[in-house]
């Protein structure tokens, strides 16, 4: 089972793919698409949605996980960021992937065990679940497969739940 | 020259066609394009982003306009406008169509004089520029069209001004 994480942006868009084998996860392709900033907000939403969809159709993910927005105080950032992710998820509906959408708090508490863990714990902590000697750059990578990862661990916990004998 | 105005949503997003001829403005069309509300977000998305592509298509408007986003009180709305926006957005840069984009005091004060008009003064204005007998309903396609009219005066005043006598 591949996880195909997602951190929405118009500038960079951070993806993270996580391959489910048993109990183990493993980093499968981690990376952003960047749009051009000296073009108008339409055609990098244009040049966002061409990526993202070679970049879906290439990993061919079973789920998606879209990191839901923080509405900060820059209003005009927290708009473009939002295109970003209506661009996101036109294109994994076109494709077909089931989407789930994860609030920031709710990533951090999958992956560290409490909502409001800092940033470093928490790629720190992904660093470790997927094995890798270093963290993924850039920021938004990580963050990507942060989401990703949460996602596994719910999903983990959920099957435990449903299929252990602790009734 | 068709203007095409657009108030952005997920639920209803409001569109207004205006016809530009000479000094005169003519109502070409307007109405919104509604989603299933019982859907997934994406889901929405998608049914959106097929009916904007076949408006556009069939309108085959000279120029768009986008408002701009007002991020008001409510995050979780402002997200779905954000992403709806995007989509908008991407229809309307994968068919070629130029877009511009204006913040609701624009709007206000291009149609009324005034960037604090209340709505209701607007859409009157709106209604005796296009020569309506009554109020475009719903509210969203009267925003759309008030939209679409605010572009066409600013072209107007941009050719008085590039043309004009008086320097």
């Amino acid at each position: 089972m591949l996880i195909l994480g997602i951190d929405p942006g118009l500038e960079t868009l951070g993806y993270g793919a996580v391959r489910v084998e048993g109990r183990t996860l493993r980093p499968h392709a981690y990376g952003v698409l960047r749009t051009d900033g000296g073009q108008r907000p339409e055609i990098r939403l244009l040049e966002l949605y061409r990526s993202m969809r070679r970049l879906v159709e290439d990993l061919a993910p079973s789920e998606a996980v879209v990191e839901r927005l923080y509405f900060g105080r820059n209003a005009t950032s927290a708009m473009a960021v939002g295109e970003a992710r209506g661009v996101a998820l036109l294109v994994l509906a076109e494709l077909g992937v089931p989407v789930f959408s994860y609030a920031p708090g709710e990533v951090k508490a999958a992956v560290t065990g409490y909502g409001r863990a800092p940033k470093e714990q928490v790629q720190e902590m992904v660093r470790r679940i997927l094995g890798l000697t270093a963290l993924p750059q850039p920021d938004d990578a990580a963050d990507a497969l942060a989401v990703a990862v949460a996602h596994a661990h719910r999903l983990a916990s959920r099957l435990r739940t449903v299929g252990g004998t602790g009734r």
